[in-house]
This record gives structure tokens, sequence and C-alpha cells, in this order.
């Protein structure tokens, strides 16, 4: 039990800035009030998921979307909050430019133009001293015949390589796969077979990322962690869930065995192991949820979902595997997934200074009654450009 | 074939306003030149549809998006362009006040403010002379537990009497369901059998709108064609394709064959005579694709299911079912399918004094170069309120 | 809690007489030892879920595999062991005339018998005193226009209605569905809301069982729930799990969550009380897994799912609903998922009598051995007819 | 059109022997009359499968389902009968032993007799002069903790490599995937991705085949092909469609569109030049219709597909693509799907002294009556050992 908590202890979550804007659906977007009007403010909200965890110390960046004029202040403000700057985000789908695409697109200058936002991004890891790039390409066509599938590749694989090769000593990107949306028929890199085809010809700086809430329906998760894992191309999580098409939900709340599925491959892959580089982060947007108490809720699912999986009897399940037994296996795993992990977690805050209930704790602070009371005029934060 | 021809020429294919204004998806709205400015260019753009096509006479309007403060003008308007007004389209999922729900919402304020839209979506029935009210309703939850399934039923039911007993002599609602989006976990009409349940407790002036993009993956959309038909309890189609979630492809253009089936059963039957009161609705938006030409293209899409429908050798067919040969019957079946129907179309539309092939002859027309020209300054239509 | 206790003793979840025999994929059907050779044998086996359990005090059985000369000698069997016989379930799949369909079948005399079928498991039901038919069909078509889909419904209604008329006082069927397999394209009653039509026309006979895993991807099974409830047409549950198509897996086995939420909407909607009728069954089979402790532990998944449904405080969930506080509402319902009820369960059935742990009582008591050793010779069960 | 022609004269379609024998669903296998009893009467059908086609030169075997004595004679018997032994099917699942997997089984004699066979199957690939193994695992398991993962990964890799160093020059393995079925929650190799990491690591003899029934739903096969072809991984296709699970419709059957889209990434990546390698085979059984006319149909619709897909005007294609012109590029493509290519398949029949109509020669042909008056007696072919 004391290795569990050391383990668990070390677990870090990254919280995403996006997360404390304002987002919705193609449908609506409802706005919610004390919501940042700027990145110091994001970085503010995300400090406070840091204090009531204890577990979520670094704070994923979105450019443009929290462009600033001055970077080493932006990352000073986030280390006098307490946390640190995690992964850069690209954004190569909200300019018009972009309708057909970016770095696949069919034009010569809109790839230069997407690829030059990607190397600026690698700029600004310099800046902030963020050692990951995250590249999600909504990239893709919506009609059969649009375009030419294979040609895609082949420019998208040119993008990269010239990304690839701009990082610096100690620097990675992560590489999103995602089935669908916003492309309505093709995306351009659907699956982590091809996200890891890519990675596997660029080299070990780049590995790709499993975004929970972007498979097919029926894929089975988890397998493709230990597999990535066993190939040494998981780079990280990008953690959500979802009951359909929509990946805005919050972690573990659309299938928590799942998630308990998911953690206890990279429990038995070995990616808990900081030196294994595995990046747990959340992204996910709070619609109609409050945002903060959005995040401090997920950051939770994950560690309960870790502390399931840290808790299967491993001797006992590879004995029973080992057996042929099939009920048996099953058994001590389910046990673990039965378990009820709250009261460890709870102590585990506790032996750290922290509120046992991070909810409850959060709604007392008051914190939110005062950014509702600061946060007046501006321009709430949300996904626009 | 002569009687082949009648029927196609009596098929009307409405198009829906907001076909012509700009939309996207949650990730980006990409704005469009020429695009319309208010309800009465919309009708302008749609004549042209019809103008070249000659099988969609009617526009459908979105309340509030296509408020006017005299709609007897607008409805003179239309008219004068050629075309009439189809179906009044309610909206009560764009204000604040609908963020978790409208006629379901825990709230009875938000549901009174919800039913007296719907109402007064009654009300510009009567002044446009539109006998059609279609219901679709964004309400459902995100969260397992966020409120009651049940109770959520009773508040629909309630709704749904409310405008049941508003209508006039031949006036009808239509019910729309969706299994998914925007409501994550569950939506409030998710299926056919929700609707249809409601509908038959309220009588026969409510009647199911099948929405071809609205169903799991694997449903047999033309089971429930044929099986409404059966009921009497179909009262159209929002025709659009989709090959995961958002449903604004052309219809047609993710499984033509899907279409084709549809259509059969429709011929199957009946429902392609007037007095069935089946509606061909459009409901699609064009986010990357010009959107006169969307709508045409859509339109032909729809005449080429149906005409090959039409063209199914159904005394052999039923031979061949009676007799258990199936690939006989599948060999019938798919010989009609197989037929390029698209001489017989272009023979049709210059039988009728159109132009052979309407995609050519749009373009040919300036048409677009016009409303480019023309439509300068002021606001695009979208799906803003 | 000694309401909670009182309401799990009373639930009584059915096992079904196949799920004791062999059973396969249509690749391989693996033999297991010591599996029974005739009913009377699978009832014994049935009878030792009972004993572990406490609360499976039934035995559903198939016709004809426990086709037997004297029924009320099978029954009297039953008792002796301290179970009885359930629901009789009718089979029109495994008749080489039944390979275009049963009472679907473009052929009256196939109709005929598979009518006349369906009228013997009535007898049957006199016979053995069992209250409920469960139907379901095989019935569908692999190609389109294979056949006539409006036709088949047509026939399909003629046979229910034969049959509903049969039904004695205090007898009724249960109409299943199913959305796929055997039938490849369409099956002729593929989802809730046909079976659901169907029934309404008969009569309070008649009502709707949900198979948990006859659903498409996606489709929320615990609205169906709530929804039949509501409509007094829910007659019970077939109970089992999947992950993709093949549905044998035990139940709870691939989304314990999902299984959870059904019982809370049962629970919500007063299913628990005996006066509804809502039949709690298995419909499983254990290809791989020794058969009766695969009974037990989804015996016991069903008891836990329930146990967790009957913890949710409802009043503060109402209140949170009520409120439209998102987080809140599901964090209570939450709190009663993540209960650990095993200690509770195990209470229950010290208080009864029996074991705390039915797997380990089953495994230690020497049963399968004994079966083992005295089964030997003679034909296995298994689906054959 | 001279070179459409060519293309289609020199493509081959490969059928399976399974296709001619009994096969069913795990709820019945319906026997047919007619059907052959040993792998020479297989070949006998296979053979007219060609003689009316013209473009079905070679037979795929399934060991031990075709085992003979001797495999010369086989192979010369096929000769006489104008066709060729093509593909080598192993069967590693309908032992008893491999329950619970087979190159990937926990225990070390369990992967060591499948080995074997593996490795039998090559001798028996030397024996008849075929070049290529196909190697389909039902590997999997079917409850989450029932065993490794992980493990089996490593257990699968050392059984490819072994068999891979006992290929000889010329032969080649083609490595099968499955998302599902027979195994119910992991298949061990279950996407496109794993097999493709894996022949990547063995080299070039080891290659992918997209087994088109074979995905979750809403993947984008065609992307998988064309990405495998850019990547001179893609071995070859089984042909046959589904609608949900199980997949053997004839191909084409389902989803035509697809399988157009399929065949003009085929065309696009130079699938169709021999020198690719790429294998067009069919995996398909006929379960309710006669087996040698659902072969026909089966080919005739590949070949209309690749028929289409040659007719793609890709210079026009090219052109709208590089202008961003959405629907132009999107109606050439559809352009060339809408063309009845029956008439131009006909006259290269015609040209080659074949009947124009497959279907309807075969019928008049008398073989069928022929096979049925013959093959009195011995047990049916199916895919029992």
């Amino acid at each position: 039990m004391t290795d569990i908590k050391a383990v668990l202890r070390a677990q870090h979550i990254e919280t995403p800035s996006w997360a404390y804007g304002n987002s919705g659906t193609r449908f609506k977007v409802f706005a919610q009030r004390g919501v940042p009007r700027d990145p110091y403010e994001k970085l503010a909200d995300a400090a406070q998921v840091h204090a009531f965890t204890g577990v979520a110390p670094t704070v994923a960046l979105h450019i443009p979307w929290d462009k600033v004029d001055d970077y080493a202040d932006l990352a000073r403000h986030a280390r006098e909050l307490g946390v640190g700057i995690g992964a850069i985000n690209s954004n190569v789908f909200q300019d018009d430019d972009y309708m057909l695409g970016s770095v696949t697109h069919p034009s010569a200058r809109v790839r230069r133009k997407a690829t030059d936002h990607l190397l600026e991004c690698v700029d600004i890891m310099d800046a902030t001293g963020s050692d990951t790039l995250k590249l999600w390409f909504s990239d893709g066509i919506n009609y059969p015949g649009q375009d030419d599938l294979r040609a895609r590749q082949d420019r998208l694989a040119e993008a990269l390589a010239e990304v690839y090769d701009r990082l610096g000593e100690g620097q990675r990107f992560l590489l999103e796969y995602k089935l669908f949306e916003p492309a309505f028929y093709a995306t351009d890199v659907p699956d982590w077979g091809t996200a890891y085809a890519h990675c596997v010809k660029l080299g070990p700086k780049a590995q790709v990322v499993v975004d929970t809430g972007h498979h097919a329906p029926g894929t089975n998760i988890e397998f493709i962690v230990a597999f990535l894992l066993r190939e040494g191309k998981l780079g990280g999580f990008d953690f959500n869930s979802r009951f359909y098409a929509d990946d805005d939900l919050m972690v573990g709340a659309a299938d928590p065995f799942q998630l308990f599925r998911i953690m206890y491959e990279v429990v038995r892959g070995g990616g808990l192991d900081p030196a294994t580089g595995v990046a747990f982060m959340l992204d996910q947007c709070h619609n109609i949820e409050p945002k903060i108490p959005g995040q401090i809720r997920s950051v939770m699912n994950v560690q309960e979902a870790t502390a399931k999986a840290l808790l299967v009897d491993r001797e006992a399940l590879a004995a029973a595997q080992a057996e042929g037994d099939v009920l048996g296996a099953n058994g001590v795993f389910m046990d673990a997934y039965n378990t009820d992990v709250r009261p460890l977690l709870a102590e585990l805050r506790e032996e750290s200074g922290l509120a046992s209930d991070p909810m409850a704790a959060y709604a007392k602070s008051g914190y939110f009654e005062k950014i509702v009371a600061d946060r007046v005029g501006g321009a709430q934060a949300g996904w626009g450009a």
C-alpha cells in the first residue's frame, strides 16, 4: 500500500488551458460566469485544480488561443501560481485558409503557412521551457474524391519531417489521431496505425498520443495502449470520454471500467514510471458543468482508475492466466475494479496536507464567487482565435 | 416509363432556408461569398434550386432564424419567386435558457418559454399558410444522473399535447428523433420508437419524421420507413447523409445504395402518392462546398434514387421472393440500382423545358457571380439567432 | 439498509437451461467436462446456482432442446431440487424449413409449422405451470430485395395474434427484439419500437423483453428500460453482455456501469416490485469458462448492480436535478456506483444461511468433481435440436 | 477503353474452396444440395466459376479442411480443370487445444502445436506450388484480465518469426487482422496497425491482407488500402461484405459504393499492376444462397467495381482537386460510379468467347442439376475439420 501511495503521489495529470474557457457544440456555446479572459486567468484557474488535488502541476497551452507577447512572463506567472507550462498544442484549424486542410492542403501556400505555425509552436516551447508539442490535425476531406488520400499522406509526411528536424534537445512531438470530425469522410490521421507509421519513420522524438475519445465504436483502446507501450511509442494520453461523438465528457464519466482497463495496461507496461515519458493530459471541455470542478473531478477520476489498476494482484493474476483459469483471472481483475478506492485517496491527500474531498473543499473556498465578482468586462476565453 | 416520369414529375423535394446560410462544425464556421443576409435572400436562392431542377417548389423556414415582421409579405415574396413556404421548423436550442433542456427542462419557467415558442410557430404557420410544423428537440442530458429520464418524458408529453391541441384544420406536426447530439449521454427523443409512441397517443396530426442522419451505426433505416408507412405514421424525411457523426453531407453522398433502398420502401409503401402526405425535405448544410449547387446536387440525388426505386421490376421481384430465390430476388433489386438513370432524368427535364444538366446550367447562369457582387455588407445568415 | 436488503432478498434471477450445456461461436463449440446430457441434469445444475446464491429459484426452458415426454414429471423434479420452471423459450430457427424464416417465411406451410410450434409451447406452459412464453425470432433476410420487409410484418402480426389468443388466464408472452444476427441485412423485430408496436396492438398479455446484448452501438439501453416501464410494457430482461457481436458474456462483464444504470431505471420505475412482473432472466452461454460458476458470477453481478442502484440517494439526487446541478446530480449517482457492495451482499447471504462467497463455496462443494465423474457416456447437451 | 479492357482482362480474382461447402451462423448450418464432399469436388466447382467469368483462375485452399494425401495430385487435378492452387489458408482455431488461443496461448505446448501447423502449411505450399500463406488467428480473449495482452504479442511475434524464416524463395505470408470474433473482448491482431507493425519488423515477405468485413463501424477501409499501398505492405484482399457482424455476404452486396472507393484506391496506388502482388481473393460463404452462383456474382461485383474505378477521369479529378473544387471533384468521382458498366463487361466477355451473362449461362449449363444428381452419399464439406 505504501508503494501504491508513492506511485499515486508521483503521477502528474496535466490540465488544458482551454478547459477553463467557454465551449460548446456546433449548436450552441453556453457562456458561464467567471470564465477567464486571458491566459493568465486560465493559469490561475488551473492552479486551483492543482491546489486541491495536488497532482495537476502543469497546464497545456493552445496556440493561438494562449498567445501572449511575453511567454517568459507567462511561464513566470505560472511558477508563481505553483504550476508549470506543459505541452504546447498547435492549432491549424481555425483560419479561413484551412477550410480544405492545413499541412495536407492541396495548396503549397497554405501548407507553408500551417507548417510555419507548427515551427512557431516550437519557438514557444523554447520560450516557455515546454518539452512537448502536441499535433492534432483537423485535416481531412468531406466527400469521396474531394482530394487525393495518398497525396495528402505525402504532404503530411513532409510537414512532419520539417517540424521533427526543428525539435531541440529534450523536445518531442506527440501525434494525435482521430477517426472522424471535423472532417466527415476521411481524416488524414484516422487511427493509431497511421500515427505510429509516421512516428516510426521520423524517429524517437515522435510519439503517438492516445485521445480516449477518438476511436470507432467497439475499439479496444487498452490494446492500443499495451501495443504502443510495447513498441516504446506511447507518448501520452488526451483523456476525456464520450458516449457517441463529441468527446468532451469528463474522463471516466462514460465508461469507468474502460478507464480502469486502460490504466491497468499503463501499469502493466511500466507507463507510470516517469522515465517512459507517458504524459497524462486531460483534453476536454465543460459545456454545461462548471469548469474548475469539472477538471477537479476529472483529475480524481484518473487517480481513482490508477489506484484500482495498482491494486490488481498481479501475482495472482499471472497464476490464473498461466493456468487458463478464465473466471479466476477475470475475478482477480474485477476484485481490484470493485474496490472502493476513495478512502485510500482521501488518506493520501490528508497525508499531503490537502483536504480529503477536493470537490467540497473547492466549493467552500470561495474562489468561484471571487472570479464571478472579479471577472467583469472583457471577452471570455473560448475557442475563438 | 411514362408512368415513372409522371411520378418523378410529381415528386416535390423541399429545401431548407438554412442550407443557404453559413454553417460549420464545432471547430469552425467557414464563411462563403454571396451568402444571403436575410430570409428574403434565402428564398431567392432556394428559388434558383427550383428553377434548375423543377422539383423543389417549397422552402422550409426556421424560427427564429427566419423571423420577419410580416410573414404574409414573406410568403408573397416566395410566390413571386415561384416557390412556396414549406414546413416551419422550431428552434428551442439556442437560447441560454435552454442549456439543460427546453420542453423537458427541470424548470417550469423554461418549459413554458419553450412551449410558447412552439405555439408561436403555429401562429407563423397560420400566417404563411404552412401546414407542417417540424419539431426537433436538442433536449437531453450529458451525464448519467444529471436529470430524471422518465420525468423528462412526462414533461415532453405535456408540451407535445399542448402544441397538438393548438393545431388547426389541415395542420400537423412531425416529431423528429435523434440518437445523439447535442446531448451527449441521452437525448429525450432518441429513436423512432419514442417518436412513434408519443405520436400514436396524440392522434393523426402527429407523425414521425425520419432524418436519415440520426441513427446508430448498423441501423436499417429502410425497415423503419417500411414500418412507419405500414402504420400510417411516416410524416416525411429530413434527408442528408453522414459517415460518422455530423449529418450535413449531401443526401446520397455517403451511401447511395442505402438511399435507393429507402426510396424503394417509399415506393413499395405508396409513399410517393401525395395523398399519404410524406414530405421529402432536405435537412443539411454545406460547410465547405458552395450552397446552391450543393442543394441542386442533393435534389438530383433524391431524384436519381427515386427513379431507380421506380425501375424495380416489382412483378419479377415478387415472383422471386415467393419462390425463395435469394439471388434472383436480390438480382432484380440490384438491376434497378445498377441502371444509370441520368439519361432518363435529363430527358424528363428537357420535356419540362429545363436544361438537362442542372449543375452545369446553374454554373453558366451567372447567378453566383451576381450574388457575390450584390451581397456586400450586412451580416451573413447562419445558425446564430 | 434494512429495506435494501429486503428488496435484494425478494429479487429473483432466472437462469436458462441452455447455459449449462455446450455452446460456442460459428467457428467452434468447445466441449466441457461434466456437461448435462438431458433436461433433468440441467435442472440439477441450475439448482446449484440457486443453492449458492439464494436468488435464482427458477429455470427457463428451451423447446425443443428441453423436450421431455412428461413435463409434469420434469416440473416435479425441479421442485424436488428446490427450483421451479420459469419461462418457456420457443425455437423456430433450427429446422431446415426455417432457412428463410419461420413465422415470416414466404411459404404458408412453413409459417403454419412455426406457429404450431409456438402454440405447442403454450401447451408446455400449461403442463409445467409456466406463466411466460418468450418469443425470439431469427427471422429476417440477408440481402436487400430477398423478401418484402412489409409483407413480413403482416405475417408476423398474424402469427403473434394467433398465439396471443391461445394464451390462458395468467399467461403472457414476451417479444424479444434483436438488431442483427442470424439475419445479416434485416431482422423482422430489430428494435424495441417494433416489439412495442406489435405488443400495444395485441394487448396487456404481450410485453417487450430487453435483451441487453441486442442493440446497435451507442444505444442507450436504460432509456429504453425507463420508457417501457413508463408505458407498462417492460416484461423483463434477457441479461448478458457483449463487446461487439456475440452476446454470451456474463452480464456486467463488458460494461458494469451500464448495468448499474439499467438497474437504476428499474428501481426508479418501480420494476423491482414483483407486481410489475418484470422478469430478470439470464440469457447467455459460457463458451470457454465453466458453466455453473459462470452462472453464479452472473447472478452476483446482477445483484451487485441492483444493490448499487438501491443505494442511490434519491432525495439528494432529485434535489440536485431540480437545481440543474449537473456535477452534483452526477456525483450523487456515482457515489452509489463507486460503493463496494460486496460486503453488504455477503452479510445478506450470511443472514440467509448461505456462504458469504458463493464462488468459493461452490468450488469447495465438490459438485463439479462429482458431475465430471458421473456424467460419462451419453450426448452432452448443446444447441443441437 | 481498350486499356480498361486490358486491365480488366488481366485482373485475377481468387475463390476460396470453403465457399463451395456448407456454412452457417452459430445458430444453424443449413445443408444445400449438390455440395462437394472433398477437395477435388470443390476444385471442380471453382473451375465452373472460372469457366463462366474468365477471371477466377485460382482457388485458395484451407488446411486441414482441404487435406489430401497427395497435394501434387490435387494440383494436377486443378490444372486439368483449368485452374490453379492459390493461397494456402491455415487453421488454428478448430482443435480443442485452441480454446484459449493458438500461437498466443499461455501454454508453450499449444503454441508449438499451432506453429507446427503453420510450418506444415508452408510444406503444402511447396507441394502445391502456392506462393502465398494466409494467416488468420482466432486468438484473443473473452474477458478482461483473462490473459496478458502484451505477453500475447510477444508470443505472436515469436511464432510469426519462425514461420517467416521458413518461407522459401518467392514465398510470402499475408497477415490478416480482425477487430472481433470469435474472441469477444480482445483479438490479438485487431487492426491493420497491429498487422503492419509485425510485418514491417519481419521484412518484405510479410504483408497485410485487408478483409473487408473485419473493421469497426465507421472505419474508412479505402484509407487503409491507400496507406498500405503507399507503404508497399498491401498483400491483398479478402473480399466479402457485411451489414453488422458475420462477414459472409457477397462482396459489394452491402455497400457497393464502398467497394468502388476501395477499388479506386487500388487503381490509384498501382495495385492492379500484377508486379505489386496485390491478391484479390474472395473470403465468404453462402449460407442461404446457392454457392456457385454466389461466387459468380461476387466475382462480377469485384469486376464491376474495378471497371468503375478505372473509368474515373483522373485528369479531370486531379484538376478539380488542385483547385479545391469540392463538388467538381466529387462529381468526377461519382460520374464513374454512376456509370452502368455491365454492357462494357458483357462486351469484354464476348470478346473472350464467354457468355455475356455468366449467371444466366451457368443456370442454363445443367451443372447444378448434375452435381445434385451425382453427389449422393458421403459427407458434405463444411467447416468441420
